[in-house]
């Protein structure tokens, strides 16, 4: 029941993709991502995903267009909806992800980039 | 799947302690609210509720003592702790809210202040 700073805790890591846990709510999640370039194409069979970004641009690419997410605005991905974040111009882009403690970081793809653990911060 | 912008969505309305949804997700909603003053202590039985400050400093007081939530920050209040949300000096205070969908308004308690639908907008 204290306050929780994302940019203070933004600064506690640098490594890209790559979640961290700052707060649960009921069964869902808050986390903190520093992005850069593009993850992988994926998708999740049974959680809605909401990303809102904390700075910079985020391209959200769906198989049939790609959204603009500007600093400030959020986007909500439906369960099953395959998607591929991005940045573009080698920005580091901040997001805060809500979703639920059940979500598998690259969804129904296995890759080396696959997190299995998110540590909290 | 579109961006959602609440700095735009905040220009459609004036009311204060009034929440707005602007998104689900699973069995969450996304809020957003002005406030301003004092609201009322409740508590929530069942229900985590997640405040984030779009713009000002919400004073959120629980029993034992008060904490101070500052613009891009966020507080997660326990399902079952009593709290009373304010504001200070009469300022006008942005807050965006993640929480279930079943969450009532002023949670155990029932008020002329209490909303029992929350508009789309």
């Amino acid at each position: 029941m204290k306050p929780i700073n994302p940019k203070e805790k933004l600064l506690r890591f640098s490594d890209h993709w790559h979640l961290r846990r700052i707060a649960t709510v009921n069964q869902m999640q808050v986390l903190l991502a520093k992005v850069s370039g593009t993850f992988l194409w994926h998708a999740h069979a049974e959680e809605d995903e909401l990303f809102q970004v904390l700075k910079g641009t985020l391209y959200m690419r769906f198989r049939d267009r790609t959204e603009t997410v500007r600093e400030g605005e959020l986007i909500v991905v439906p369960k099953g909806v395959e998607h591929c974040p991005e940045t573009r111009g080698g920005e580091e882009v901040h997001l805060l992800l809500f979703e639920p403690l059940t979500t598998a970081h690259t969804g129904n793809v296995q890759s080396e980039r696959t997190q299995t653990h998110y540590p909290e911060i």
